[in-house]
């Protein structure tokens, strides 16, 4: 790319990104927990729509996606479940096609007294912006859309049709990025900003969500005895969860990408509830648990182990023995993906246009990262056969309180993909 | 009394009996949980204003009550707290006064799936009688007021004051029984028909409900660390309360009545609440324990002593360490209370009484029992200086699914307080 060129482009995203700023508020106020996503849908919709974008928007059908790889069970209708995708179609088709994917979909907010402001009422402080979803990762969609109006203001268009992904369920399934493919959204390459602090994702574990139900016969609380008491006994079942946790973190079971990593594989017991009241013996206890599973590591074998291990453990508890825990299966089953296995060429490629464009933003080599959860990126990476990038800005507490995102780091990211466009699709008259 | 007299009464019960059992059918099929209160409290005020005793029908003010010895703390208001009081005045007043308690609140159902017929849909099967309250306690509370009906059946009225209590909030405060003192209700004996198998309840053990809050900085999963879980950090703590509960059982410390009961003072955690999402570090649980005490126990040093042992245990604890639990006392703050130590005339010609009444049914002696749980009998054992008996039926799995309670215990029980009431308060005619 000639050097006015992408000065120019640089400039764009620097005039432009007031605004951006603005939009990402305005965006950060829609709070689009899972289930909630519709208008913050909708404003991306009409921002695609007003920019000329032909937009798709659809509801998600379960029946659709539930036979392909990657899908993840859930539990309940996928009414409110709604894709947005735009498309920029080109004129010469002379470069290489791009997905800008990412999810509107945010994780609860939690206790509202833990937040210093409102989690969905966004406040810009220094260089910070604040709000559940600010940094994970609406800050990243948004750069997504205003690097693709850089090239605009700078004259330009992509030389290659672009996919604008605006997805659900990232944060539970992934099956709004699965939605994507099945309704033949292809390309050659996949950018994701999710916030991994301006750095390339080479690899990422997979996740497992289960609920681990437990339920027994409760008594008046004046003949409780040893062992019959429901939420107790989920406490052996976690011990055992957490010995299994270090069994598959054990060095050798590690992904290269992780091998130096002592703790890749995190396991979470994420949310509990159990029992009605204070003085009945609680005879139920339901407790969800997040477990990570590396590349490359098989899925079903994962499930059989944790089933074996939370059996086995049972026949160590009185409660346990009569009442078999079950477990059921709602949310997350991804695989692990590495971007590092990918040889491909058109990897190698993406990789190199990427780090070429953080360079001449940021004057520093790009570096890669193993990170230690999951992302939409392995639909594209692992069943269908595309490089599928993450790179994004900073962000701080994410899924915490105070979530933030650096505004300067969006601005580099949102420059790094506006440059990464333009060489990756190449460029054409608007 | 005279042979043929407590003849005619015993055959009156027996006489009414199946519509006894209907009018305990249909009082279960009323949910009165905790709030729910009302339709079965209006089914009780129309019953007791059929039978032409004067009904006083009241919502409790937490403020009238707030200052009074016995009161537990509550979170929240008592708009739907009401209680009815049915008086039958006596013509002569030559006997001695008596109150008739019982409790119209009952306990959560759980899990509908785990009860064999719907809870609040009861069902007579042989001598059962099913569903939730039936034992704990409408039976009892239907046995009161056929007991006076037999009386009248028989021609005869009570020669002295009678107070038919229903009363609310039984099964987390008292403050229902509470509110009828505060009323100006009081009478020489107090009958309370809690289902404990036909036998006298000698000694209760109080009990004391109080929340544990943990909270904490959640993160994303991604960054999990040891002792960052806000749910697992409940662990701990639940355990240091398990070794209090094992030093406050230890045999010093027994009250006479349990002195050979290795473990009245049962811990119950019976509720828990925490996170919200799989794959966020859960940062606040929540968790609702019930501890019992013995009588005798002072109450503030019992609190102190539990506070004292959550801190501690946090000291050892990474995520508690940094984050304190909190203790939030909302329910029963209940002293125990032994009959047994009142020698006064009342309180033994009372337990006399019963006793004569129990074998003129049962032709058996009257068994006296330590109980570990609480009843309404301490305010006015402790609180009005009224010797207070607890004396009700048979019943099963109160507090469990599948509650039940025996017709021919039920029977048994109105026949011996219809003789009760003959005896302690004198006949006259009606």
């Amino acid at each position: 790319m000639e050097k006015d060129i992408a000065l120019k482009i640089l400039s764009a995203v620097e005039a432009n990104f007031d605004k951006q700023t603005d939009f990402l508020s305005e965006l950060v106020s829609h709070p689009s927990t899972r289930g909630q996503e519709q208008s913050a849908q909708a404003y991306m919709a009409d921002a695609l729509s007003e920019r000329g974008y032909s937009v798709d928007r659809w509801q998600i059908n379960v029946d659709d996606i539930r036979q392909l790889p990657g899908f993840s069970p859930v539990i309940g209708s996928y009414d409110d479940a709604v894709n947005v995708v735009g498309t920029h179609k080109s004129a010469t088709s002379k470069g290489r096609s791009l997905i800008l994917n990412g999810h509107i979909d945010v994780v609860p907010a939690g206790p509202l007294d833990m937040w210093k402001t409102p989690p969905f009422s966004p406040k810009v402080e220094g260089d910070w912006l604040y709000g559940r979803g600010a940094g994970d990762m609406k800050a990243g969609l948004v750069a997504n859309l205003f690097a693709l109006d850089a090239l605009r203001s700078a004259g330009f268009a992509p030389a290659a049709d672009v996919f604008f992904q605006s997805v659900v369920e990232e944060e539970c399934t992934g099956n709004g990025a699965l939605a994507c493919l099945q309704r033949g959204y292809k390309a050659d390459a996949v950018l994701i900003p999710e916030p991994f602090d301006e750095t390339l994702v080479k690899a990422q574990t997979g996740v497992i969500w289960f609920q681990v139900h437990l339920k027994g016969l409760p008594t008046h609380v004046a003949y409780a005895g040893d062992g019959a008491n429901a939420i107790e006994a989920a406490v052996p079942l976690i011990n055992a969860l957490h010995a299994l946790e270090k069994r598959w973190n054990a060095p050798e079971h590690r992904h290269h990408d992780f091998a130096h990593h002592d703790h890749a594989l995190n396991l979470n017991v994420g949310k509990i509830v159990g029992g009605d009241w204070a003085s009945s013996v609680p005879a139920w206890c339901v407790f969800d648990v997040r477990m990570g599973v590396f590349p490359g590591q098989d899925l079903e074998a994962a499930r059989a182990d944790i089933e074996t291990t939370l059996l086995q453990a049972a026949e160590e508890n009185s409660f346990l023995r009569e009442n078999k825990p079950t477990v059921v299966y709602h949310g997350f089953m991804a695989e692990g993906y590495a971007l590092s296995d990918d040889k491909s060429e058109p990897a190698s490629s993406a990789i190199k246009a990427l780090g070429a464009a953080h360079k001449a933003v940021t004057n520093k080599d790009l570096e890669q990262m193993a990170i230690t959860c999951t992302t939409d990126t392995r639909f594209f990476g692992l069943y269908a056969n595309t490089p599928a990038l993450v790179y994004g800005p900073h962000a701080e507490a994410i899924h915490g309180f105070n979530e933030r995102v650096s505004l300067e780091s969006i601005k580099r990211v949102t420059m790094a993909t506006a440059l990464f466009i333009a060489d990756w699709c190449g460029l054409e008259a608007q």
